[in-house]
Parts: C-alpha cells; structure tokens; sequence
C-alpha cells in the first residue's frame, strides 16, 4: 500500500499499525508521534492501515496532538481517583488549553490534602506504563458494562447515543472509560503534569442538576514548559483583579449586599469617573445626545420589546401579577428607553441619524455560579446606545462606531489584546431568538458585508447573537484565559418595528429607520477589571486615581508639600501629600504599593531652590527638576493619554 | 363691663353683640369686622359679650380674618352644591391659602360646565345675604341631625368627637353644617370668589378610603386683589416645571414605563451632567472622596440598618422570603453603603473626617397620588455624602456642609428662595422613630447648640425627623406654593453604632464616630424642577443645555457658521448651529423659543469682515463684534457663574 507522509509518498506492506509505520519511518518519530491523522481522521497509533491514504503523525507540537496528550492524562487522572475512591463516579474529563479536567461524584468528603495523594497515585500509573486499549462494543453491551461498574453518568451519556451506532472503550489496566479517543499508546507517555484546581461543576453545565467535583491539572511533554506555565499562572493570579483591585482598594464586595454587587471604593470610583468623563466628552464630540432615562419600567414595556418573552429570567421583577400588584422590572438594556424618547415627537429624515447615549446602569439576574469580581456581576454600568438612522446611512454609522470603539481601546492600552467576533443567530434556538428567518438572513448578509467591507479580521459564532439581531462582538481574554464580550455593536432589525417607530423621509412617506446597539467602552466594571489586569494595577497617568504623591522630608517642609499639592490639584491633576513623621523610605515605599505614577520628595535643598525632586513608577529616579518643568511633563503625559 | 379694644379700653353696658360693639366704636369698623377674638379665642359678630374682656376685630387684612372669611365662602360654596345636587354628600371645607376647598361625595357624574354653574348659584346666595347661624347642640342632636340629612362623612366626623363635648352648627338659610366656626355674619360679606380646580382627594387623606371630588375656590376682599392673584396663578402655571420641562424637551414620561419615573430627554440629561460634574468637582475641593455602590442589597444589609424595620413600606422588595427566595430591596439611602465601605479596613484618628461623596440613584415606592413631574418621582438621583468625624470636629464638619450648600444654592441662583427648618423627632411615633428619648434629646440639643451657634434663622417642626436622627431641612416652595425639602443635613446617632463603626483614637482606644448625612444640592431632578420654574426654562448660560445657537443668514454663510460652532464647542462652550434653508427671522424666533441665551448671525457683510451678529436672550441685539471679544464675554459669564 502507498502511504503519503508529510514531505513523502512511501510503500508499505499491507496491515502494519500506524506505530510500525512510524519506527519504519524513523526511531526519533516512533518515539514522538501520540497519535495519527489518516485521511484527515484521528487515529490510535495501534490502527491497522491496509489501504493507501494519507497520515499525518501528530507530536505534542500539533494542536491536536497536545489534545490527545491531554486527554489521557485526565484519564489517567480518573484512574488514579478510582484507585483511592472506588465509589467515586465518573463524568467528562477533556482537554483544555494547557492541561485537563475531570469532573466526579464523590460519594466522601475529600481529605485536605487530596491532590497531593492523586497525584502521587498518577505518577505510579504513569511509571506503571499501563497500556490503552481501545475497544468497540454495541451501546447495550456499554450499558450493561457501565451498570455493573455502577457508572450512572456513563449511562446517561449513552442513552442520549442513536442505538444502532457502535461504542468505543478505552482501557487501561483496572480502568475503563467510555470515550471517542483517541489516546497516547501508554500511560508511560506522559512526562509532566500537575494538579492546580478543585472546583464545583454542575452535571452537564446546568445549574438544575448536581454540584460535581472538578479536578483541573496542566501537562505538558516537558517539564521546563509546564513550570514555565505554571510560573505564568502565578504571576497571572497575582494581576487577577479579584485579588488586586481589593488590595488596592478600587473594590469590595459584602456578603450583607449581596453576590455580584461590587462596591467601588473611593480610587474605583475615581477610575470611574475618569473613564465616565472620557467617553462621554469624546461621544459628544462625535455627534451623540445624551439621555438619563429610568431604571425600571412596567412589564407592559418589556412585553412591547419581547424582553418579557425572552429575557425575563435574566430580569428582576419587582410585584405579582396575580396578587393584583403593579409589576415593574429593572432594565437589561436600555433601547426600549430610547426608543421611547424618539418616538416623542414627528422625525424628518433631516434629523437623522440620532445618536442616544447613555451612561446606564443595567441589571441582569445571573446566578450565583457565574459572578467573578467586577467582570460578571448582577449591576452594571454600561456606555450604551443606539443610532436610529437611514438606511443608506447605516454602514458609514456602523464604520463611525467601530472608529470610535478603536479610539477608546487605544487610548486605555487594550486595542491589541481583543478579537472581533460576528455573532449570528442559532436557527435551531426558537425560544432564544425571534424566529423570523428571512429577517435574520437579510441583517446578517448586511453586517458580512459590512465587515468584510471594513476589511476587519474576524471568526463567525453560531448562537451567540442578541435575540433581535447579530452582533459584532469585541472579545478579550482575562488573566486566567477566560473570554469575555468587551464592547459589542449590533443591528437590530426587529425593534424598530415592535415600537413602531418611523420617520418622514426625502419623499414625504413614512418609512421605518435602521438602529444600531452599541457601546464604546463596554460596561465600565469590566473593562476596569481588564484594566487592572492589563497594568497590574499601574495604570498610565492619565488613568490613575491618584497621579502624584507630594512626599515631605521632615516636618521643616510639610507645608511646602501641601501647597504643591493644592497648586497641583488646582491645575486639575490627582493629587496627594503625604506630610506624615515618618521616615522617607518608608513613605516612599507606601506610595510605591499604591502605585502611583509620580512622587515628588520636598526637602530642605528642594526648599531652598523652589525645586522638587522626582521619581517616576516607571523611569525611576529622575532627579531634581523645576515645578513647571514637572507639571509640563505630566500634562503631556495626560493631554496625550500615554500609555505604558 | 370694660372692653380693652386695640389701643383703648372703653366701658359698655352688660349684654352687647360685638356686632354692636363694634358700631358703637365706629360705623367703618363695624362694616370691615368679619368676627373678633374675645380674650384671645375667635368668636361670631353675634357673641354676646356680658363681662370685662379684651376683644380685637378682625378684618380681611388680619390672617386669621382672612381665613373665616374664606371657610365662610367655602361654606356658601357647599350650599350651592347643595341646591344643585341635593344627594351630594359633603365631607369637609377648610379655607387655605388664598382661598379654600370643600370635598364633596357626588352621586352622579359632574357635567362638564359644574363650576360655571356653582359659581352663578354661589353669586345668588351671596346675593340673598342669608345669615349665618351659630347654633349648639349635643352630640347626639347632631347625630340624628346627620342622620336625618342624610350627611355620612358629619356622621363619622362626630364619631370621632367625645359624647359630653358641646357640638356647633352654623345654619345660613336652607344649609347646615356641622362646624366649629367662627364665621362671617352673613354671605353677603364675601366680594370677590372664583372656582379654580376640581381635583380628587381620598376622604380623610387615606388612599384606602374612597376618592371625593374636591373644589377648590379663590376668595379675596377686593376683586382687584383677585384678579392679580389670578393672573399670578396663570403666570406660575406657565413656568409649572411638568409643562414646560415638557415643552422645551427636558424631560418626558410615558404610560408603559410608569408613574414617576421621568426619562430626561438630551436637554435635561445635559443640565443634570452640568450639574452632576459641578457638585462632584466642587466637592472634591473640599475633601470628599467619591464612592459608587450597589443600587440594591439583600435585606440582611436593612435589617442591620433599621430600613427593614422602619422604611420596609416605602421600598421596592424582590424575591419573596416565603418561598425560600433572596430577598433584595432597591436602596432608598445610600447610608448603609458608604457605611460599608467605612468598614473595611481599621480606621485611625488620623483617618477622619472621612467624607465620603456619592452620585446615587435611589428609589422610594411613593403612592401614585403623590407623584408630580420631577419633583416626587419614584426614583432620583442626589448628591449624597455621609461625614465621618470625631465628636469634636462635628460642628466644624456641619458648619462646612452648610456653606457649600449655600455656596451651591447662590450658584444656580435659588439661595434667596430657601428657608431652614429644624426637624425634630416626634415621641409619640413609636413606629417611625427609633424610641431613644435621651439619644434624641442629645442629639437635638446638639444640634440646636450648632444652629444657634452659626446664627441661622430657622423654624422647628416636630415629626420630620429621619428615623434615625434630627434634621436640618432647607426647603422652597414650587410656583404653586406647595414645600418641599430641597436639600437636608442630618446627624446620625443610631447607625454608626447599629454597624458598628468605629476608628482608634488618639489614646489608642477604640471610639464611635459621629456621622453627618448631607446633600450639597439635594435630588437633580427636584433640584432641576425648581430651576425650570425659577428661570421659566431661560437657564443662565452656565447651565443652559445650549448657551450659543449660530444662524447662517443665507446658504453662502453656512459653512461659516458650521466652523465657528465646531470652534466654539472646541472651546468647551455648548453651541448648536442652524444652517437650514429657512428665514433668519424664523430661525431666530425658534431659538427664542428655545431660551438659547445667545445667538450668533453670520451674513456676507459678516463673513467678509470676520466679525459676528450677536443677540443676547437678556440684553437683545448687541450689534456686531468680534469673534475673540464675544467669546470673551461668554467665557466670563461661564466661569463666574453668572446669574440672570
């Protein structure tokens, strides 16, 4: 049979597995090769080949080769844990980027040190070389297998399996999975790993089933790479805004208030403001109006927007019905407000496009399981709003907004760090979205063509659009590599007519504007969340609450340290004195943990010659200088928005 | 007997009316008298007067004369309404302010002209100068009396009154009610009266009970004098904040979003950023630092604040504790918020005072007959601050509170229309207060001591109290002469201690601050209403939402005018320009409509000569000039804060 290899045709002997093709082709790739790809399928390196094709041997240096790697190193996890508890029961267990995860029943409390001993266990299994098997069995002989191993996930699994379709096994001395494969030859394959996490994980990712036990590990194939992963983690952990934002006092959280409501301590607040103002002045600037419109409203608005019919779980509501009472909702979004401020009033095409916006508190009812510090949370502040236009204005009103979404992520240092997404709507999800397919096809061939216009680089997500129309979702990832929506712009075709609004156009008639959902900066907590990640709590100049900390030397030069720093504050910048009795290294130190862009140390000399001296977070020492030539710097600093 | 008149004491004979008193001192006195206090207590023309006394008649230019002669054309009204609609039953008729009311049970519906035909019957009785009748009966009479007429509300009205009391009836003609008098001689007394209003009113101001139709009538001595009263009235109704904030795009409400929750419209969203970002700037001068916390909390945060136990009614609760549900409830405070964040972290002498500054949103589930446009809204937005200090910076912290308020109120213009009241506790609401008589008594007498101290005139005002402590309440009255608080600075003596706050004092113990709630300029949107019907909408250019409006002549100048307002928004003044095909005149005349302050006219003899037409809302045409010398003078304005 011919064989096409990477680089090669070559002829082999009929019924050969793929591992005795690879020490045909060389000792270094039997030794390297996990599994294969034969006519683009994944394959168990003991397949017997007896045709020609085509294989492709995969390493750990292939994505799909990592993932086979990962995979049997959760496996080799769950043998371990059936090891010590047997009554354990197992669910999933797949790769994910740098390692794995298994989730389990256990039917005993774990002990403390729990990891520890799975681990050692592991590494028994792993030096024990054991090795996996695949087998195929019909789905009753699985059924039956899986009973009497009293796996009940594994049956649950397989009752949602067509029954004429054929069943694969893996095994691995005294452990059994069921599983599609493929896997590494052996368990002596796996040559780093390392357990990092214990969390809760609900069966089948639904809130309605059972809280599982998920064990999360990292592998790699050396072990220089996974502590160099695992270094990274570290040092992400220590940027996690979770941590460092209450460390810097930019936020806390009470368990009095509640899960998912932040409260932003005087520096978040002042963060706040700051990017507040900015977005606000740069979107007059462009043209948008104002609004400030309430925060709840009676179902009979939420019916008019079909948020009553498919969003009223993640809304609060306030009153029974049944009870006879007034029932009234916080808002999930602002458009049903707006767009009841357009409709006050006859527009003429003359007064289009409209550009609304909005600094809005929104409230979404997530559950607890999903609340994570100021990135997902149960009250938000969003820049939101909504263009009501032409409709041969809408794809310039469209390019303005992502120009202006570009702006902002520039100008806070994150512009290199997102994705665009285009999210489009499921067809299959009748209750998520409105089902008008013809309506959906028509907006979503508008905004392809409208990105692939703009030329932007972007992946497509089916069932990831809002429920009135697709999106362009700006995506970024947290230090932990979660992905977020940052800034999203949507089309929304549905609204407009649910609400009935019009305008006159050139030729006198009624007709029916276009609107586009947008935000500039997002939702204010998450992208301050992102932000303290990004600078690990060092904001830029023109970011930071406080900008610069007027250190006195002794008591002789206390005074002189707060004028500076009220002449400072005058000319508008964030600033700080510190005239305490302590010593100067001390002070220093303090204003170092804080962060702050800039001290500026009074002493007797200083005094003397009207002169400060001043330290930079990031220049470091940078000697003595005259006040205006301080203020110059930092106001250059400022006016530019300078990024680090 | 002896009489002691007004500057004289006189002897008549025993057994005299003060009627004839009256005219034996003079015939003009006797014809202005409408009734006289006798040793203090208001008494009828027709008292007989047989011993020694002082006795002091009233005319319409004393108060209290002014109010039995309007209750006596409150009774003239009920006897109109009487003839007309013999089922009506009526309830009660107080005189008030420039005139009176009566609320009235009709049995059938009211044709549309009811008040013409009122009047005229009114004018007919007044006419007839029927006599007006004291007359005493005992309860019981009065009851059957009652009952006889058909009369439920007398009935349950002398419910209420102790069965040995002498009860008064005043009897003019074919009328009586039931009544403590005193009242005019006769109805031919009143001169002057007009029907204003027909409105509803719950009986006995419960909205449990049924809903009366309630009359309302002007009644002066001179029809001159009521004339201009009226005239005043349609001058007031003009600048009404809820019909103007209307027209001029301020502010809108709408039937599905619900009562008393206004959505601010560009205009009224821009004022409130103009006012927002002058309170937060002004404050952080003064030391605030800001905070921005969750709009609501679960209830274990009000159980420890007292809200749940004192203020449950006037919140919006979600999620029912019954059916195992978290219960959270919209803030009505931000108190137990900023409380919070005090907390978090130990807090030494050298901390305080804290104060700490918040723009927050808060709701209060106010019944629907209170709601009135942005004046009692259901939810608003204020600049709430709570300081934190150590006993002994209490009055210097509350002096300073009070000058920035003052400082706020002379900014926008309203310092001369507030007076200052001191709310006090009431001992007898058990319910409302929190019961600590000797907590309260220090707490009042402390801030008794500090108001005296600073010199402030004020009035006291039993029962307006917070729950948790006394108030000073600095309060307007709105074109209709109806009060509210504008802005309020509290002290607090419960909840430092309910949560438990606590600082290191300079000994090292650990001590319990005291704590001021404040405002700087109270609720925007009540704030806002008062400002529309202050300026009647012609906001002073600091706070106009659109200070300058460019006209182009014609279409050779609109391009000029487009660059001169993208000049002048660049230069951080809010300009608008109108470059539409129309005639200056009409232009002009909708920017006048507008209350723009300026407008600026750009022709050809312009355009050639680099100058501008300038048209001042207050000083008119001010003739041409320069584009450095108008911005100049409009910059002035700005930042002094210019008043009109």
């Amino acid at each position: 049979m011919k064989i096409k290899l990477r680089d090669d045709i070559r002829e082999f002997q009929d019924g050969l597995t793929l591992a005795e093709i690879a020490s045909a082709v060389s000792e270094g790739l039997a030794r390297a090769a996990l599994c294969a790809k034969v006519d683009g399928v994944l394959r168990d390196m003991s397949t017997v080949i007896d045709k020609d094709c085509e294989v492709e041997f995969l390493t750990f240096a292939d994505e799909d080769g990592k993932k086979v790697y990962r995979h049997s190193a959760a496996h080799i996890m769950a043998q371990a844990v059936k090891r010590i508890y047997p009554t354990a029961k197992i669910a999933i267990g797949p790769a994910i980027e740098n390692g794995f995860y298994y989730d389990f029943d256990f039917q005993t409390p774990l002990p403390k040190d729990a990891l520890e001993g799975i681990e050692a266990e592991m590494k028994k299994i792993i030096k024990e070389n054991i090795k996996i098997v695949r087998e195929e069995v019909t789905k009753k002989q699985a059924i039956s297998l899986m009973k009497e191993l009293n796996e009940k996930y594994k049956i649950e699994l397989l009752n949602d399996i067509e029954d004429s379709q054929t069943i694969t096994l893996y095994r691995q001395g005294d452990f059994i999975d069921l599983c599609a494969g493929p896997h590494v030859p052996s368990t002596g394959y796996i040559k780093a790993f390392k357990l990092t996490a214990l969390t809760g994980a609900y069966w089948r990712g639904d809130e309605k089933n059972k809280m599982l036990t998920r064990i999360y590990g990292a592998a790699f194939d050396k072990k220089s790479d996974m502590l160099a992963y695992l270094a990274a983690v570290e040092e992400a952990k220590k940027r996690d805004h979770n941590k460092l934002g209450r460390e810097l006092g930019i936020f806390m959280t009470d368990e009095k208030i509640g899960q998912g409501l932040p409260l932003l301590m005087p520096k978040g607040a002042k963060l706040f403001q700051i990017l507040n103002r900015f977005v606000e002045d740069e979107e007059e600037k462009r043209g948008y109006v104002l609004t400030k419109t309430p925060l709840m409203a009676k179902s009979a608005l939420y019916k008019v927007s079909g948020h009553w019919e498919h969003y009223k779980d993640g809304m609060f509501v306030i009153g029974d019905e049944d009870k006879g009472e007034e029932v009234l909702a916080l808002r999930p979004m602002t458009c049903p407000f707006q767009y009841t401020i357009y409709n006050n009033g006859l527009k003429s095409y003359r007064d289009l496009p409209i550009r609304f916006a909005e600094t809005s508190t929104l409230f979404r009812n997530e559950s607890s399981g999903e609340m994570h510090g100021l990135i997902r949370v149960r009250q938000f502040t969003i820049s939101e709003g909504h263009i009501i236009c032409a409709p041969e204005q809408l794809e310039q009103e469209f390019k303005d907004c992502l120009q202006l979404v570009r702006y902002m992520l520039k100008s806070i240092g994150l512009e290199e760090d997102v994705y665009y997404r285009f999210s489009k709507w499921d067809p299959q999800n009748t209750e998520k979205y409105i089902n008008d397919p013809a309506a959906w096809e028509y907006a979503e061939g508008e905004m392809k063509k409208i990105l692939d216009h703009i030329g932007l680089a972007y992946t497509e997500a089916v069932g990831e659009a809002a429920f009135y129309g697709p999106k362009l979702d700006i995506q970024i990832k947290n230090v932990h590599g979660k992905e977020d929506t940052l800034i999203t712009l949507q089309i929304d075709m549905f609204l407009a007519e649910k609400f009935d609004m019009s305008y006159i156009n050139e030729k006198g008639e009624k007709a029916r504007p276009y609107i586009i959902h947008r935000t500039s900066i997002g939702c204010y907590e998450r992208t301050m969340a992102l932000l303290i990640e990004k600078y690990a709590g060092a904001f830029p100049t023109w970011l930071a609450p406080v900008q610069i900390k007027v250190l006195s030397l002794t008591d002789r030069t206390a005074e002189d340290a707060i004028l500076f720093t009220q002449k400072l504050r005058n000319l508008g910048f964030r600033a700080e004195s510190d005239t305490r009795g302590e010593k100067i290294g001390y002070k220093i130190r303090e204003a170092q943990l804080e962060k702050v862009p800039y001290m500026v140390i009074i002493g007797d000399k200083e005094k003397a010659n009207n002169t400060i001296s001043v330290r930079s977070r990031q220049k470091g020492d940078m000697g003595v200088m005259t006040k205006d030539a301080f203020i110059l710097t930092v106001r250059d600093e400022v006016d530019n928005k300078v990024i680090n």
